[in-house]
C-alpha cells in the first residue's frame, strides 16, 4: 500500500463519485483516501452524507462507510496526489476549484465540462490522443503549477462513436462529416435526475447542452498541438441530435459518416475496428479493455442492457455497419456512459498518467 | 344507417384490425358489418376468436362481440362495399387475396406492404398525394375490375417526417437529402410482438425491413403520374436508421434535411407548417386533424406519451427545428403509429374516397 | 353559463390541479373561473406559471392559457362558490387555508390529507357514505360557517378495494379483516415525483405515509354518525403493504378478506358487484360511472394500462376472485388514481353536492 | 481438471441453461462437457443452436461456442456424472427423461416442476432441508438406480420469503399462516416470454400455476421424513397472489406472518436473520452467500435492481419488518430469480451433493 498513489474524489456523493468508489476498490495503482463533498456534507460519515442515495449495485465499501467526508472547498492538509473531480457546481466555481487543487500540488482528472474548452487543458480519450498530454508541461509553465495539473475527459455522449471513427481516421481514411443521433441513458443525469413520468412509455428528444458538446468536443480531441497550442481539427462537421431514452446505463448512437476522397470498403472498416488498439492496450492498463472496439455481427445489436458491460464496461460496441445513401456509411455505436463515458474513462486517464510517469506518490517525492 | 357504406375488416383480430374497430364506432359514413380472420377463427364469435387478445383500452363494442367471424379466404356473399385489409400473411397470399376482393367488386384499402410497390396501386397520404387516385381508373382498366380497386397506405415509420417535409416541398423548397433516425413504438410489431426482455432497460437498433420501406416509399408518394404511369421522385436520397424503443404508441424521428438551391429560413418553415392544410381539411373529413402539422415550441417536445394523441392522434407533431451543421436543418417529428400510421391513415383514405365519389353503397348501385 | 356554479382550483399547476382542469372542460354544472397557486406563480398567466409542467395528454384549454393565476393566500374578491383544494403545503397551512376559504363562504372539496381525520369533516366516496354529508350542518354550526364548508375525499390507495368491499358489507356480509398489498402508479407522486432510476427495472416497496392512510381512512368512511359525531367503524382490521411500481396511472391491489360468520359464496359476491349502484348512479351524475364495479372474467385482468380508463376512468375494476387459504376470499382491484382516486373523485363529490342542493350559485343567493 | 465432476445441461439453449453456463465457468468442482437440447438443435454448434437467443450480459464462453449440441433424448455415450435439467417439455416427458438419465447412472439436479411432488424425490433449499437428502437412498432402492438419482429445486417464487421464515421456525417460533403477494420479474418466463405490450406502463396480476406452487411447495420443503416417507408439514396455511411486474430480474414479495403461541419480538427476528447460517455456509460452498439473509435498514429497500445482486445474487434480501394488524408481522423479501431462484439454487444443491460425498467422478468409480 505504501507506494500507491493517494487519491481523493471531489463530489463523492454523486453518481459519478459513487462509480469511482466502486472502480477504485482494490486498485493496483491507487489508494482512495479522501472523499470530498459540499460543506453541508462535510464532517459527516460517508454513509450519513449519502443519505440513502447510494445507487451502485455493489455495497458501499466497508472501509469508506465511516470515513469522514471533507469539505471540497477546504484544501488544508490534503495529503493527496490526485483527485477525480465530478462536481455539481456552476462553471466558474469549478474552474476556480480545479485551479486551486492543481496549485496545491494535486493532479486533477476532471469529469466536469468546465475546463473542456480551456486551451491548455488536454481533453483525453486514452486510446486517441495521449499525445495531447504534452499540453501538461505547457499548462504547468503558463500557470506556475509545480506538481499539480488539470486533465479532463470529454462528454459521455461522444464515446459511442468517436473511438470507432478515430480508428478509421488513424488508418488513413479522412472523415469529413458525421451525423449522429444519440439515444442516451438516464444515469447520465444523476439521481434523482429524470422524472419517471418522462420515461415510462416515453422518451425526451432533448438534453440541455448535449448537442453542443457532442458536436464540438471531438474537434479538440482530434486536434493537434502546434507551436505549444492546441489547434482544433478543421474540415470536420458534426451534427448531433440527442435523445433521452428509458435505459439505465449505455448510450446508443445511430451514426452516418462521409469520408474524404479515399473511402474504405466495409471489409476494411471491419478489419480496422477488429485490429484497433491504443496506448492503454500497449501499456496493459488495469482498466483498459482488451479489445477497445467490439463489432457485433448479429443484425440487432449492440443493445444497451445486453452489451454495455462487455470487457469491464470499457469497450465501445458497434454493429450494423452498412452503406448510407446520404453520406457514405452508417453504423450503431454503444458505450457504457457511467463507466467508459465517466468514471472509467477518467480512471483510465489516471492509469495512463501513472504508467507514463506523470504521477508520483508524495512518499516518492518526499524521498527525493 | 341504410345509406352507409358497408365495410369489413380483413384481419380483424390483429392489433390494426382492433384499432379499425375502435375508430369505426358510430362512423358517419361507414357501417362495420363483417369481420374476417384466418380459417381457424372463422365460425367463432369475435369475442371467442380474440381469445383475450383485445389490446384496445376501450371495450369491445357490444354489437361485435357475438358477430360471427368470417373466413378471409371465402368471398361468397360478401355484401360489402369496402374492406380494410390488415393481414398477417405472406406477400403473395396478400397480393392474391386483395386482387380477389377487388375483382369481387369490393374496394380494398390496404395496410399491408404487399401492394405498395405495385405500379398501378396508389399509395396515399391524403394530405399529400390525392392526385394519385387517378391511378384507380388506370388500375381498373388494366385489371378489368368493375367496382372494386386497391389503394394502399404507406408504412408507419415515414408518417412522422414525410408530411412536414412535403409541406416544405409543396411551398417551393426542393428537398434533396433526408437523413432520419427513427425511435419506434412497440405496438407496430403487434401482439405479443417484441419481448419484454428486449424492452426494459434496453432498445433494439434494428427493425426487419423497416429501413428499406422508410427510404423507398416516400419516392412513390412524392412521385408523379406521367403517361398513365406513376414515376418515382428522383433527385431525393433518404437514409434511415430504425430503432425500437420502449414506448407503447408513437414513432419519433430525428430528421436532417438538405434543400436545393432555394433554402427557406427557419421562420418560413414554421409558417409553412403552421398554415399547412390538405384536401382532408378542405373536405372536413371526420378523422382529419384540424391542424395536420402541430409545432411544439417547448424545447423538449414532442414526446410520445404526451403528444401522440393530439387531434384524434392524427396530427403530426414536430419540434426542435434548428440548423444542421451537416445538412441544412434538423427537427424532431412524432406521429401515432397505430392511428395516423395505420388504421387512422387507412380510414382517412376511405373517408376521402367516399367524399370524392369513389365509393358508392351497394344499395345505391343496385338502385341504378 | 349564467347559472353555473363558479369554481376555482387551489393548486392549479400541480398534477391533480391539471386533471381537474381537464375534467372541468364543458362541465354541465360547473364553470372554472379562478386558478390559484403559490405567491410566486401569482400574477403570471397560467401558461407561464406552468413553466412546461403540463402533464395531461390533452392540450391546455385555450381559455385558461392566459388566465392570470391568483395567489392562493389572497382571499379578496373571490367571487366563487366552490374550490377544489389540491395543495402542496404542510398540514397546518392547509388546515388554516381551507378554513379561511370556508369562512369566506366558499365550499371546499379537498384532495389534501390534512382534514381527513378532522372529526366534523366528512370524508366521502359518493357511492359509499353520502349519509356523512349530514356532518356539514354540524360543521357549519360548530365553526360558524355561513355558506361555506369543507368536504374531503380519501386517499387514492384505498379506491381500488374499498368500494368492492363496501358493496359486500352493504349486502349484509360483515368484513372483519382486510389484508391488502398495493402496487401504485407514479402519477400519484406528482411531477417530477419518482426518479426514473427507481423505476426502470425496479420497484420501491415503500411510499411514505401511505400504509397508515390505507389502514385508517376506511374506518372513517365506513363509520356512522351518532349523537352528531362520526364514530369510526370498529371490528375491522386492515393491514396494508404499499409498493410503487413502474406504471403511469392506475393503482392495483391484491386483496384478501375475512368475513364474519355469514360468508357469501363466490357467486353471491359476483352478483353483488355486478348489481351494485350507489347514489351517483341514481342521480345520474355526469362523472358517475354507469357500472361502479366492473368484474373482468379473464384470468389475467385487471391490468392498469388496459383497464384503468373504463367508463371515464371512474369504475373500479376487479378480477381474480378466488378462495384465500388464510382468510376467506382474495381478488385483484384496480382504479385510476388521478381520476377516481383524485380529481375525478373530488368532482363526483361536488356533482353530488350540487344535485343534493348543498351548492348554490352566488347569483342565486344574491337574488335571495 | 481430471478430477472434476463431468456435468451436462439438459435444455442448454433456454434462459436457465444459459445461466448455468455462466455460473459454471471456471467452477472448482464441475466441468461442463455436454450441452443437450431438442432434436432440432442437436448436431449444430451451440452458437448456431442459440440462433441469437443468448440473453446473458457476459459473452458465450469461447470453448462452448463450437461445442456440438447433443439430442436430449439420446443417452448413448453420456460420459457424465451429473446433469442440470431445465427443459421446456410437458410434465410426462420430463418425468420419463429424468428417470432415464438417473437410470443411466447420472445424477439429475432438476429445475423443472415435474418431479417436485414426487414422493421419493427431495426438493431442496440447501440452507433449509439438506436432511431430505436421506430420501436419495430410499429413491435409489425403490427405483433400482445404481449411481444416479434425482433431486429437484423448488419454484423461484418462494425463495424471497421461505428462507427468512424458516430461520424463524428453526429458532423455535412456529409459523401458522403466511399471506404473500409476489411481484415477479419477467426473466422467469424465459425468452421471448412476456410481451412488451404487457409490461410498459402495466403489470399482470396473474402467472399461470404460480400461486399453487407458492402455496404447496413450502409444505414439502418444511416436511419431515418419517418411516422412509416424506410427510408434508401440517398446521401451516399459505395464501399467495402472484403478479408479474416490469422488472428484468428479482422477485419481490410483501409477506405477512402469523406465529403460533410463542411470538418473537422484532428485535429477535432481526437477530435471527442476522445470525442465520446453514450447511452451505458451514461447508463453505463456492456459490454459498456468506450471509444468506441480508436485512436492509433503509425504509425503501429491498429494491430489485439495486439489491438483487448482493453476494453473487445468492442472498435473500429482506427489509421493512413491522407489525401486521391482521396477522403478526410483515416484511418485504427479494431474491434473484434466475440465480438463487433457478440456476444458482440448482448449482448450490450440486455443490452440497459433492461436498457431502453424493457425487463421484466416473474416473474414480471406474478405478474402484
Amino acid at each position: 500500500m505504501a507506494n500507491k498513489i493517494k487519491v481523493g474524489i471531489l463530489g463523492a456523493t454523486g453518481m459519478v463519485g459513487q462509480k469511482y468508489i466502486q472502480l477504485l476498490q482494490n486498485h493496483p495503482f491507487f489508494e482512495l483516501t479522501s472523499l470530498f463533498a459540499s460543506p453541508k456534507s462535510a464532517g459527516k460519515s460517508y454513509l450519513e452524507a449519502l443519505n440513502s442515495r447510494w445507487q451502485m449495485t455493489t455495497p458501499i465499501p466497508e472501509n469508506l462507510q465511516n470515513l469522514i467526508v471533507k469539505d471540497v472547498f477546504d484544501l488544508q492538509n490534503l495529503n493527496l496526489d490526485l483527485v477525480f473531480s465530478c462536481l455539481d457546481l456552476d462553471k466558474n466555481s469549478i474552474l476556480e476549484l480545479e485551479d486551486r487543487y492543481a496549485k496545491a500540488g494535486v493532479v486533477v482528472v476532471s469529469n466536469n465540462s468546465a475546463n473542456r474548452s480551456t486551451g491548455d487543458v488536454p481533453m483525453i480519450i486514452p486510446e486517441i490522443n495521449h499525445s495531447h498530454l504534452d499540453l501538461i508541461a505547457i499548462q504547468k509553465k503558463q500557470r506556475g503549477y509545480k506538481k499539480g495539473f488539470i486533465v479532463v475527459k470529454p462528454n459521455c455522449s461522444i464515446q459511442s462513436y468517436l473511438l470507432p471513427i478515430f480508428a478509421l481516421i488513424n488508418s488513413g481514411f479522412e472523415v469529413q462529416k458525421i451525423l449522429v443521433t444519440t439515444m442516451q441513458a438516464i444515469s447520465g443525469a444523476g439521481y434523482p435526475g429524470v422524472s419517471g413520468l418522462d420515461l415510462i412509455d416515453n422518451l425526451i428528444p432533448f438534453i440541455a447542452g448535449e448537442e453542443e458538446k457532442t458536436e464540438q468536443e471531438p474537434l479538440k480531441i482530434l486536434g493537434t498541438i502546434e507551436n505549444e497550442k492546441l489547434v482544433l481539427k478543421s474540415n470536420l462537421q458534426i451534427s448531433a441530435s440527442c435523445n433521452r431514452v428509458p435505459v439505465i446505463d449505455g448510450h446508443s448512437a445511430s451514426v452516418s459518416l462521409l469520408f474524404g476522397e479515399k473511402k474504405p470498403t466495409a471489409e476494411q472498416i471491419l478489419e480496422i475496428w477488429q485490429n484497433f488498439a491504443g496506448l492503454p492496450q500497449e501499456l496493459n492498463l488495469p482498466l483498459a479493455p482488451i479489445q477497445p472496439i467490439i463489432y457485433k455481427t448479429e443484425e440487432n445489436r449492440p443493445q444497451p442492457r445486453k452489451d454495455r458491460d462487455l470487457d469491464k464496461a470499457m469497450s465501445v460496441v458497434v454493429g450494423r455497419l452498412r452503406k448510407c445513401s446520404v453520406l457514405d456509411y452508417k453504423f450503431t455505436g454503444l458505450s457504457h456512459n457511467t463507466v467508459r463515458g465517466a468514471a472509467g474513462g477518467g480512471l483510465l486517464i489516471a492509469e495512463m498518467l501513472f504508467k507514463l510517469g506523470y504521477l508520483k506518490t508524495s512518499a516518492n517525492q518526499e524521498s527525493n
